[in-house]
């Protein structure tokens, strides 16, 4: 389970990021800062995953692995990464 | 310039997913799930630039080759493309 | 510790691909081919470094769990995945 | 076309880079050492992309356009941009 106030303060961040994307959109910006701005967005939503999947390892990981039952949670786990870093 | 209807709908639709993973952390979701939304709007966020740099590619690109001063619109796209591959 | 057949063969077929991207690059080929085959690398580096990690949460970072030291091994693995999809 | 020299130094750096992770799996070495060589590798590939799209893009892609036939090109750039990035 994760409830983390810095996780919910960056996501929060983003939101309002891709918001002003689309002003930039609308208003009709130049693209390549339309561009290195996702650039900055996708640099944050990195950040919210490794620190995810960081909780993710000290909590249910770790849990299975102690309970001796820590296939399914492993490949869970690289499937997931593996969806992530393609 | 950029003006895109469809653009502005992926954003929106982009920034109503990250509302839907703040709730999901709020709500203290599986950290597995929060991550594969995040994968999800991780790809949604490279359609996006491929769109963009498209349209600035028939646009901005197109008339700096055509006046003979592609040097720095062409540098400054690389510039772009690497600091979004990083 | 990690010595694994299918890793070594997918690494030396990598290390064939780059020889033939070599000699696309020495026989003057066309530009989006070339960076079409280092995508296939790309993806082909990825598929062993998941199979990596796979091992190492199976083998290193499960001892370290059990043994109720696990805050190095999996901050370790987190710099690890941060530098990878950085 | 494209004859570098640069591009091809880097090519055979990285060749040579995999056979040392090649040795390190016959070695048996720490996984995430193996890993981190691989992101080495993967951001020495990202640099030959970025040499191989800007010379297409000040070659072939600049010919297209100032012959009035781009959109075939820009369209296989950009599928192949795409196909990196994902």
């Amino acid at each position: 389970m994760l409830k983390h106030a810095d996780t919910l303060d960056r996501l929060k961040k983003i939101q309002g990021q891709i918001g002003g994307i689309i002003r930039m959109v609308e208003d009709g910006s130049y693209c390549i800062d339309i561009v290195n701005q996702i650039s900055a967005v996708r640099g944050g939503l990195d950040k919210v995953t490794l620190m995810v999947l960081e909780k993710h390892l000290k909590s249910c990981v770790s849990s299975a692995i102690k309970e001796d039952h820590p296939d399914a949670v492993i490949e869970e786990l690289m499937g997931t990464i593996q969806r992530y870093i393609k």
